[in-house]
């Protein structure tokens, strides 16, 4: 099996893949609420496409995984963007992959940090959703509407995610 | 001045102004992921209208307010909905008022629990972010776009909001 090192989530790395929601010492802000609040405006879009298409919130309550895992699919969704808020603070695992002509190429895994969430680019190829530790609830945004809005991938072989 | 009681947040209750997000017994869901996550689809709607318009996912870091409040004023958004999170589990107040011939009617306060968050409406008449007991980040997903999407109501005599 392929080893894939996990990486640190960072604005930077993730760039093409997706936004990471999170708030850091240059995260631009303002004050609202006559200051008592402050707001780090428009972390992350929201793009829902296709017939009758709607951005919904949803959540979810995930099982956790173990380390190393076994990555045998990604799957991508081709009418809208998919975000991914933990309502705790907690790491998680996130697995994208680049696209090369409409195929995954080889997978990259990130590990999101306490504070951090992210938001998956409309056909962006991504592993299922992958709590560590313990079961977490998360918030999702992302797409209901027409059509078949899921492509997903099996690898001919399994790569396995490793700290 | 007059006093407002705090109020449980319930669906039923909260139906005319927005979208009560949490997961309870009788909240709908199914299983993805292989049967590794239970999915709550489609607790809210984001409503995003009006020219160059779209849906954001914002973050928000709320100072904490003491209770009893004085209430002065109450928003509403007339081009879009606007959902607030909490990031950790943490109550937090949500204060709302019925829309009567364009202005904001007797207001309700509303004690969100922890596991519950809320999407305003379209259009709901609501108070400032309200954080209790410590600083608290909130996700928040609402608009972005041109013209002006804020109308603010200052109360003849404040409110007081009372647990």
């Amino acid at each position: 099996m392929t080893a894939i090192k996990i990486e640190p989530l960072t604005r930077k790395d993730f760039a093409e893949f997706g936004d990471v929601i999170e708030i850091t010492g240059d995260t631009a802000s303002h004050h609202i609420n006559a200051g008592t609040t402050q707001r780090f405006h428009d972390l992350a879009t929201v793009v829902a496409t296709g017939e009758e298409a709607r951005p919904i919130i949803s959540m979810a309550r995930a099982q956790p995984f173990e380390l190393p895992l076994s990555l045998e699919m990604v799957e991508r969704h081709p009418n809208g963007s998919q975000a991914f808020i933990p309502l705790r603070p907690t790491r998680f695992l996130v697995v994208v992959a680049p696209d090369e002509n409409g195929k995954p190429g080889t997978p990259r895994a990130f590990m999101a940090t306490p504070g951090q969430a992210i938001n998956y680019f409309l056909g962006t190829w991504h592993g299922v959703l992958t709590a560590l530790d313990a079961e977490t609830d998360f918030l999702i945004v992302d797409r209901e509407g027409e059509g078949n809005n899921l492509e997903v991938f099996n690898f001919p072989e399994p790569y396995l995610v490793e700290a």
